[in-house]
C-alpha cells in the first residue's frame, strides 16, 4: 500500500535531476471510462463501444483508447498542484505497445531524461513515460516533455 | 457549409497515397468540456479549474489541455465506422504550439506522410497532423500514427 | 414560484380521466447538455457542436438537439416515483417545431387523450405532450403513450 | 467484421431512393450508460436506477430508457458530417416493442420510405428505422423523419 | 413494489410534524457511479479508483466515496419539486458507520426531528437521517437541515 | 500564484498537531458542474436547472449545491495520493452559510482541530473546515472528521 513521494513534481526547472523517477497511483480501466472518453472526443470506433464486433476482432473484447491510457496517466502521475508546471510541450517516440482492456490497472513509471532551460523564466523536462498494467506489462511508452518555470 | 470527404478513412493500407489530405470538422471547445476532462482524466491543475488563479497566469484565462484538443481533432477526424482502421499506433514530434482557449473552435488537416506495410495484412499509415483554430493559427501538430489492414 | 401538482403521476391506468392536464418543472437548457448529449448519443452534427458552423447556418447559432428537449421534458415531467408506470409504450406525429437554443427553458403541458385498458393489469395512456419555451411558443408536440399497471 | 457503407448519408434529398436501406454500426448499452443517461435526462424511475426493485419487477432486472435506445440509433446511425441534413423533423408510430438489457448490443436497420420535397431548397425524408438485439429480435420500429437540403 | 408517498416533501413548515416518516427510493451503486463522481469532485483516493490498491486493503475492494451515498440519498428522498424546499442549512453528527460498494443498494429512511420557525417566512426542519443498504444495515446516520418556507 | 504545501497531507495520523492550517486549490464553480452534479444525484430542484424559476426566486439566480460546493473543497483540498488517509469518518456543525453561484471560485481554509488516536493503527484527525469565495466571504463551515492510520 505504499504510494508516492509527494515532493517529486513541486519543483522549479532547476530542481530536477537527469535519472530522478516516479511512480504513480495507479488508475483501474472501467467499462464507465470507455463509455465516457468515447463520448467525450467522438471516437466511437466499434473497437470501443461494440461488444459484439470486438468479440470477433483479433483483440477479443473491447479495447481503452491508447490516449486515454496516456491521459489517465498523466493526470494520475502529476500532482495538479505542482507549483512549477506552466502546461504540456508535446511529446516523440509515442508507442501503444499492448492493448488495454476493461478491468486492468495501469500506473505509470517515469524517469527525468532531459532538463533544458529555454529561457530566464522557464524550459522543458523530458521524462521517459513508461505505463504498465497489472501484470507488469509496458503498454504505453513516450519520451513526454512539459514546460516548467524556473526559480526567480 | 462544406463538410468533409467521406470516403477518405474507409480505405485498406494500401489504397492510402501519400500527399492525400483531408480536413476534419470542426469542435468548439466549452467549458464543459474542460470541466468533463480534467474530471475525467484527474488533470485538474488550476490553469483549467480555477479561473482566479488563470486570471493571473501569463495567459490571462484558463486553458484547454493539450492532449484533450489531440483527443477531439482525431474524434472529429476520423470515420468512426472507418472499415480498415485497426488501433492507435503512436505519435512523433507532438508539439503544443499555441495556447487554446474556451470558445476557439478547433479542426484537424491531415496530409499522408508515408503508408509502412508491416505485415502481409496490416502496416501503419503516418499522417502529419495539425490542428488550428478559428483565426487559422495552428495549435498542434504531429506526425500520428495508426494501424491499417491490408486488403486481402 | 408555483410549482407542479404531486399527485398526478402517482395514480393507476383508470385512475387518469381524458382531459386532465399537468405542467412540468421548466429545464434550462445549457451548452454543457449539449456537449453531454451529443458525446453520449454519438449525434456530433456540427449543428451542436461547431459554433462557428452554426453561425453560418440558417439557425445562426448552434441547435439542442431535439430528443434531447423531448428526453428533458420526459424527464422533467413524470414523477420518478410513479408507482404505477411500467415502461414507455411509444409516440406518434411527434414534430420538432422550433428550434431550442443554449439558454431557453422548456417545460411540458401534458393533457390526458386517451385511457385503453389492455390487459386485466396493465393498459396504455396517451398524452397530448405539448413542449414549449420562455417566450410561450410550442416548439415540440406529440402524442405519448406510456403504459400502466391498473389496480388490482 | 464489415462496416457501414459511408456515402449513404451525403446526399442531397432529392438523391434518396424508396426502398434504399442501410445497417448502422452498433452499440452495446452498458450499465454506465443507464447511469449517464438517467441523470442527464432527470428519468430516475427506479426500473432503471435500482437493481432490487428491478429484480422483483415483472423484466427480473434493469431496463435501457426506451428513448436512449433509440437516441443511441439515430446517433450510430447518421454521419456526423451528413453533408445535406438540415435536422430533426419528427417521428409516427414509434413503439417501444422488447425491453433492452445492459449487454445487449442495439443496430439500427433503415429503409427509405419517403422523399417528399416540401420546398425548393428542402424536404423531408421518412426512413422505416427498425432497432434490433444481438439476438435479431427487433426491440423498436418507428418512422423517422429528417430535413435534408436540396441540390441547388 | 410499494414505492414512495408523494405529498410528504410538498408542504410548508409548519405542516411537518414531529415523529413523521419517509423512505426513499433505492438506488444502486455503480462502478460509473464512482467513476462519474470522484473525477467530478476530483476525489481520486485510490481506494475508490484503483481495484488492485482496495484489493490489498482493509476493505478488500473499492469503496463508493461515503459523500457520495450522502449526496445521493437527498437526491433520490427529496422530490424535485418540493414547492417549499427553499436550499440545505446544514448537518450534525453525520457519521459513516458503514463501507458501501459497488453493487449495493442504498436507500434513505428519515423521521422529522424539529421543526423551528426562524422568521415570519421561513424556518428549518431538521430530519434524523439514515441510510441502509439492501441488507438493512445503517450505513450513515446524520441530522439534516432544510430550510421551508411558511405558509403566507 | 502561491500554490499549496504538498506534504500536509501525507502524514499518519499522530504527525497532525492541533492547529496546523492548510489552504486548498481554488475551483471555479461553472454551470457545466451544476448540469453534472444535479443529473448525477438526482437533485434536479429547480433553484439548480431552471433560470427562469431562479430568477424569480430570493436569490435572482440558479444556486451551485451546497453539498456539491463541500465535496469539490475535499476533492480540492486532500491530496489524492494522501498515503495514510483510510476514510471519510464524518461531520458535525455544518453549516451552508451564503449561496454559491455560477463563476465564483471557491477554496477550502483548513485548520487541526482535534487529533484523536482511537486504536493501535488508526485514529480521527478534525478539521475546522471553511470555505470561502473569491470576495474572502465564508460560504460553508464544517468540523469535518477523517479516519489516519498511526505508524506502525
Amino acid at each position: 500500500l505504499k504510494l508516492a513521494e509527494p515532493s517529486f513534481w513541486h519543483r522549479p526547472l532547476d530542481a530536477f535531476a537527469v535519472g530522478e523517477t516516479y511512480t504513480s497511483l495507479g488508475r483501474t480501466i472501467t467499462e464507465a471510462d470507455i463509455v465516457i472518453w468515447c463520448g467525450h472526443t467522438g471516437d466511437h470506433h466499434p473497437m470501443h463501444t461494440d461488444a459484439e464486433y470486438a468479440k470477433s476482432s483479433r483483440f477479443g473484447q473491447r479495447l481503452a483508447p491508447g490516449y486515454m491510457v496516456l491521459a489517465f496517466s498523466i493526470g494520475s502521475a502529476i500532482a495538479r498542484d505542482a507549483t512549477h508546471l506552466i502546461a504540456n510541450y508535446g511529446a516523440d517516440r509515442l508507442r501503444f505497445l499492448r492493448p488495454v482492456f476493461i478491468g486492468d490497472t495501469i500506473k505509470a513509471c517515469v524517469r527525468v531524461e532531459e532538463v533544458h532551460p529555454k529561457a530566464a523564466d522557464s524550459g522543458v523536462v523530458t521524462f521517459a513515460w513508461e505505463i504498465s498494467n497489472q501484470r507488469e506489462e509496458m503498454v504505453v511508452s513516450a519520451g513526454l516533455k512539459f514546460a516548467f518555470r524556473r526559480e526567480a
